[in-house]
């Protein structure tokens, strides 16, 4: 496939996405920068866009592998990745075996507390209105989602958190929560898009519960590229 | 029966709670402040205490009459009544008919914007976290109620809803919404407790759209008890 990276889609803050020849197909260009706090905080940080098409990359695959159908096409460089272009479901879809971050800020529960059950929050993707945190009875106001579609996107994320779990257990690494995103293919079925990185999951060292996720951005805890690089590297991507 | 005002037990807000001789009752008195923003807005408003005894007093009274059961035993004074004591479950039940308030903010979406069937959230019961929304998943992980009595408390709800619809339309009041909280009594049973009041229900002028509720009070509307006095004369308190 000759690829042509043509008009730019749309810039988002982690993302460049291009159009291709081919009407069903994007190019997506993982970008230096780094931004927390819904873009209250930002940064350029060299390295990181390479870092995250990489992974991403490895991670859909093996995903693929394991039989969950995913948007994922092929890298085709170093920061460059062709997927399947679908219509996004404006849900952020939060999967967490572990509290930390917002939910342990909007319970009063301790990070770490390790959950019996993996629980998934739904939020509403919408940049101006904070990505809320919503309910299923929201999503049908919202008309965000049908009923049967959420089922599936929830039996999905359990298969995908499952897989990542132990992608993760085999390198090292706790999958602590993940966001995930969610569109429709051309035959209107549910696909799993987006990027699955330490930009979007919270991940710590087995032993030393060391944070090797975008929280060492947020949270001032060193060279992310550094925690991104040994995700990369326990992946095997060296 | 002859009552006797003991001990404070707990001064929250908007009411005192008193033991009396009765371990199985209390004595509520309805205090004359109100607060807005979690505490952040306050004032003293003379008559308000008044008022929400006595529409709390009606609005129980014909719920019981309906058949459906609550703490409210009797009223024994202007600004006092005497309940059923029970364990609150720290839950806030919402109900919206309407949209509204918080859920305009969160959702984007229009003030007065009708809702095709009523939305129950459920937020956790917690000042020190700001009562945040959450999901039944969360009520779990928080042990806050357990499933079954969720499913009672949602039944309750529902035949509340109507009652009070019903209630204020025959005295020209839309209900937008409104706030319950449950306990359990001494049998363990889920039971209708704190109160329903201009303080706790949005109620808007059938024909105007005027607010006689708190909103008054937390947009700076005007008289907080010119309204409530409209309501409890609606409500045929006069
Ligand atoms: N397969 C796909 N087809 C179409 N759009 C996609 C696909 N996968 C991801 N997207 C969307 O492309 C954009 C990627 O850009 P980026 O992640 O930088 O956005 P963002 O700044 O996070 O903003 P957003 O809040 O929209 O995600 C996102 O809006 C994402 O939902
Ligand atoms: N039947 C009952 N038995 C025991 N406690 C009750 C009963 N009904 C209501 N309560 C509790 O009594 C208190 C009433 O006080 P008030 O409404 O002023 O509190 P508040 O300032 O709103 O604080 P809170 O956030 O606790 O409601 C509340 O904590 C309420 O949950
Ligand atoms: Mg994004
Ligand atoms: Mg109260």
């Amino acid at each position: 496939m000759n690829i042509v990276k043509s008009e730019l889609l749309y810039e988002g803050k982690a993302k460049k996405i291009y159009r291709t020849e081919d009407d069903h197909v994007l190019l997506v260009e993982y970008k230096d920068s780094a931004t927390a706090f819904n873009g209250e905080k930002k940064a350029v940080i060299t390295g990181k866009g390479r870092l995250n098409n990489e992974i991403s990359s490895i991670i859909f695959t093996r995903l693929h592998e394991k039989g969950i159908n995913n948007h994922f096409i092929k890298r085709i460089s170093e920061t460059e990745q062709l997927i399947q272009k679908v219509t996004i479901i404006p849900l952020e879809v939060v999967v967490r075996n572990i509290v930390a971050g917002s939910m342990s800020k909007r319970l009063g529960i301790p990070e770490g507390t390790e959950l019996k059950q993996p629980i998934i929050e739904f939020y509403y993707k919408d940049d101006h209105l904070g990505d809320p945190l919503i309910t299923e009875d929201h999503i049908w106001l919202l008309k965000a989602a049908e009923p049967n579609q959420v089922e599936n996107i929830k039996s999905i994320t359990r298969q995908v958190n499952q897989q990542l779990q132990q992608m993760f257990a085999t390198c090292g690494v706790k999958l602590i929560d993940f966001k995930l995103e969610f569109g429709l293919d051309q035959a209107g079925e549910i696909l799993l898009a987006d990027e699955i990185s330490p930009d979007t999951c919270r991940l710590w060292d087995q032993e030393t519960n060391e944070k090797l996720d975008k929280d060492v951005f947020r949270r001032n805890l060193g060279e992310l590229t550094d925690a991104y690089e040994e995700i990369f590297n326990r992946l095997g991507g060296m």
